[in-house]
């Protein structure tokens, strides 16, 4: 297929998405951070799915960073990655720079309470703060008419699906499932960063999730459950484990500590092998 | 002029919006709390000149109200704003109720640092928060073109400007003059709170206002302009004055207290008469 317009102006962008909707065309937005893999393109498709034409935005948003995580450190690879859109057939890639999205005496921010607070939230308190603010700036840059973001980031979806429904912005959210290596893993970026060692390892985390989930659908308590599993990554090498918690699927208030009954729940985690933090989860119940 | 189109749903004023944008013309939105006054029908006046249809909205918004303020007692009368809005040729009004702005498990919030702070912002600190959060919601609601703010409320005013910038919503702010009684007294709907007696001596706020701008432009420091309306003030019955202050007109970056030289200023005013508390501006140097 042929390689996505690369525009770096939200006024590029705009006059593009503009053209197609006069036109008829429904648009859909896939925001990333770049570094893409299968997991990325497996959203490229599903927004293919859904609209007549993609654009994927490509931008390493300094405000969910905190100063001790891995902004410097994070992969880009600007080359490689539009060759990666244009296999899926992305129409247009934004790749804007850090002055186009945060301009000078820039002030503004779009906060989430409740559903952001949690988990991810406990663990990177600006993170979501972060998120919500560059997301609602694309949604509105784009004036896409549907976008799609990864379960894997399943917290983030509700964060942006809140964030969408409570500030009105006139944007369909789908949520698109994990890809997965054949042993199971998460695909992510971050991957990038495990050793061979740490990455034989990494299994486990899939590997105790399910058996968790399976646990749980059985009737089993959902204490018990996060309390095997945590056992589990330790024991396979898995420094902290930031948590293994069920929640309520949409909200994400606390599951359990007793069998699952009829909620929907997910089973999220978060741990750390070596140096790399790795965050999977599933549906549960 | 007929009535305007009353809606109190999102769905029926962006059904309406849709209609009119996809016919080629241009929507143009006036938030109000109602309570309408000859203020505000200049500002549906500019709206008019600036597009081919005009959507007023009426709603009280809780989310800008401090527990001790007038959220309850503000005033309210719909009948009458709707003749009045008819006067002036708005085509629609959307009044909505507190659910369908604020739904169960609503949760974001917008925020806006810099120009929000001082000011009203150290008087009321909630207040720009609830403002910055709703007007984000009627612009994504309403999908305007172009929205009419009175400069009355002027530091409310560059929030929202700031605010629309950095989130790019793309909306258009206009900033309309203030409209102004016989004897100078801006138009306010808390006015109305005014016995006869203070409304007689109302009137020194805008003349002390005018003779500080007049001493500033003339090439008088800003301190000693400063301090002069606030005794002009005291003089007059007012009690107390949250601040007269000379500010940087985009910014409102506190300017002085020397003479103001080449600098666009803007001098800001608020202070008590009785249980009213009035506020004024207007352009200095």
């Amino acid at each position: 297929m042929s390689s996505p317009i690369i525009v770096r102006t939200v006024a590029e962008m705009r006059a593009h998405v503009r053209a197609w909707k006069t036109a008829g065309q429904r648009v859909a937005l896939v925001p990333t951070m770049g570094a893409l893999h299968e997991g990325h393109l497996s959203l490229i498709r599903i927004a293919r799915q859904n609209a007549d034409r993609v654009v994927a935005t490509i931008f390493v948003n300094p405000k969910q960073f905190a100063p001790h995580e891995d902004f410097d450190a994070y992969p880009r690879g600007e080359a490689a990655d539009v060759e990666k859109l244009a296999s899926v057939g992305c129409d247009l890639l934004f790749a804007p720079n850090g002055a186009e999205m945060y301009a000078p005496g820039f002030a503004s921010a779009v906060s989430v309470s409740g559903v952001s607070e949690p988990l991810e939230g406990a663990a990177r308190p600006q993170f979501f703060g972060g998120v919500a603010t560059v997301v609602a700036k694309l949604f509105n840059q784009s004036q896409a008419d549907v976008a799609v973001f990864g379960e894997k980031d399943y917290q983030q979806l509700q964060v942006v699906k809140r964030m969408a429904r409570d500030l009105d912005i006139p944007i369909a959210i789908i949520g698109a499932p994990t890809a997965r290596a054949e042993d199971g893993l998460a695909l992510s970026s971050r991957n990038a960063y495990l050793s061979a060692p740490e990455r034989a390892a990494a299994v486990a985390l899939p590997t105790a999730m399910k058996a968790a989930a399976a646990e749980i659908a059985a009737g089993g308590r959902i204490d018990a459950a996060e309390q095997k599993a945590t056992a589990a990554l330790q024991a396979a090498g898995f420094g902290q484990v930031d948590y293994v918690e069920v929640r309520e699927a949409s909200d994400l208030s606390r599951l359990g500590p007793g069998p699952i009954g009829d909620a929907q729940g997910r089973i999220l985690i978060a741990a750390w092998l070596g140096k790399t933090r790795l965050i999977d989860n599933m549906a549960v119940g």
